[in-house]
């Protein structure tokens, strides 16, 4: 299979009324699948690249992997798609909880958006803070991660996920064919270089559901920025959770769905 | 919780410089669990409504539910978001192996592209039929689409599915805030009310990846319409299964990406 992040297809091109055949560049789906200490954990369709930090990403998200210190050894055979993880103290709880619905009655104010075991042990209140966020900041960040992606002009239909300073300053960008896994990379990545994220603002090009806004709690981020709506219970929960969502960032505008407090005037 | 489609936020609202607040609509996310023959499967992150076909789609799907006459009973309980169906024939091993990775080497031509075993169990070769297919009906499929669908224009962030006959009539549309469940829904609706799918084309509103054109093979439609690009893996299992892929279909222009024979010319 090919491990590149875009591949070349001769396509039909219908433009008025005209049919010619051009080559197009597609994105590459690859399907990488984790062994948890030696047992199959999941398999994630990613772009290719950064394959080690996704799992990290994933694993932490999940609620396997609690503390990076508890990474013993990560390797990646691209040939077969596999990653090979050791984590100390994962028992199959842990591994069989994180897809279980809490079925449970509400347990009181904070919790009741939650809706599998595995966010309610990993996704806590996040620090209030002035971080500095201004609307100009996030105009800015919005537009820095969309001029950074080159496979999404290339190819279209895939997810950027990016993290900035609250100053607007870039971080570190990721962009994967899969919606959560751009943000996993970015995840993964931090955890494994000791980056602090709690004073961080993520950006995300897709819409902000629950799952993405848990991502960005498990994170510590203060903010969520996207370029789409938010959903009703990613705003309750970001309410709970003490994050900003700013969303529908296009042609100069956007909505702050909670938290509205963080956002400063002027520049 | 919420049961409707949308909910009501107020919002600030930041344009042009000038900030205010506005009440909002937002889509809302409704947890359902589908508990198969008395056990938890799998819970699915969904806007309300048509929940049984939901599950009943994302059972034939996952492959526990090869024949609908299997299904001997289905009911929803909507204060839990639970669904309990029970079926006839399902093992342990189908349970478990729908999200098992297919790891072992390629066994040849039409199987290289497939990832989970489910999908091998269950996606097929379609019939290769002149079913009238047009670019001009493909425009029509995808502005139908677009304007049928009163959720999406009031939150923006929702997928749209719809079912339609070749010359461009609308069958069938669903919208969810789930990437693949508004598929789901116009699949188990159709099993459940014995609808051929056969010579059917489905339009969708996301990104054609390779779950999405799988789910199009199960269901037997021989087309698969989209506004967004398609991934070089849908493309090779589309190439394989005998589908027509259709993207990028926007500003009257398109990209025929697989099986382009199926197109006709003039209206």
């Amino acid at each position: 299979m090919a491990q590149q992040a875009t591949g070349k297809r001769i396509v039909v091109r219908y433009e008025r009324g005209a049919v010619r055949r051009i080559e197009d560049d597609v994105a590459t789906e690859w399907p990488v699948t984790i062994l948890l200490n030696g047992e199959e954990f999941a398999t994630l369709v990613c772009s290719p690249g950064d394959v080690e930090d996704l799992a990290i990403g994933y694993m932490a998200s999940e609620g396997v992997l609690a503390d990076i210190a508890a990474l013993e050894d990560i390797s990646y055979d691209d040939r077969t798609g596999t990653v090979y993880a050791d984590v100390r103290g994962v028992d199959s709880w842990m591994k069989e909880s994180g897809s279980k619905r809490v079925l449970t009655s509400c347990c009181g104010k904070s919790r009741q958006g939650f809706v599998f075991y595995a966010d309610m042990r990993t996704a806590r209140e996040v620090a209030s803070r002035d971080i500095g966020l201004t609307y100009e900041s996030c105009l800015r960040m919005m537009n820095a991660m969309e001029s950074n992606s080159g496979l999404f002009k290339a190819t279209g239909g895939v997810h950027n996920a990016a993290l900035f300073h609250a100053d607007g300053t870039l971080l570190l960008a990721r962009t994967d064919i899969g919606r959560h896994n751009a943000i996993d990379k970015l995840y993964g990545y931090c955890l494994r270089n000791g980056v602090p994220m709690s004073d961080k603002v993520l950006a995300f090009s897709g819409r902000v559901s629950s799952e993405v806004l848990l991502k960005a709690a498990k994170m510590r981020c203060e903010a969520l920025l996207s370029k789409s709506a938010a959903t009703d219970l990613a705003i309750g929960l970001a309410e709970d959770l003490g994050i900003t969502i700013v969303g529908f960032i296009r042609g100069g505008a956007m909505n702050v769905y909670s938290h509205p407090e963080r956002m400063k005037e002027g520049e």
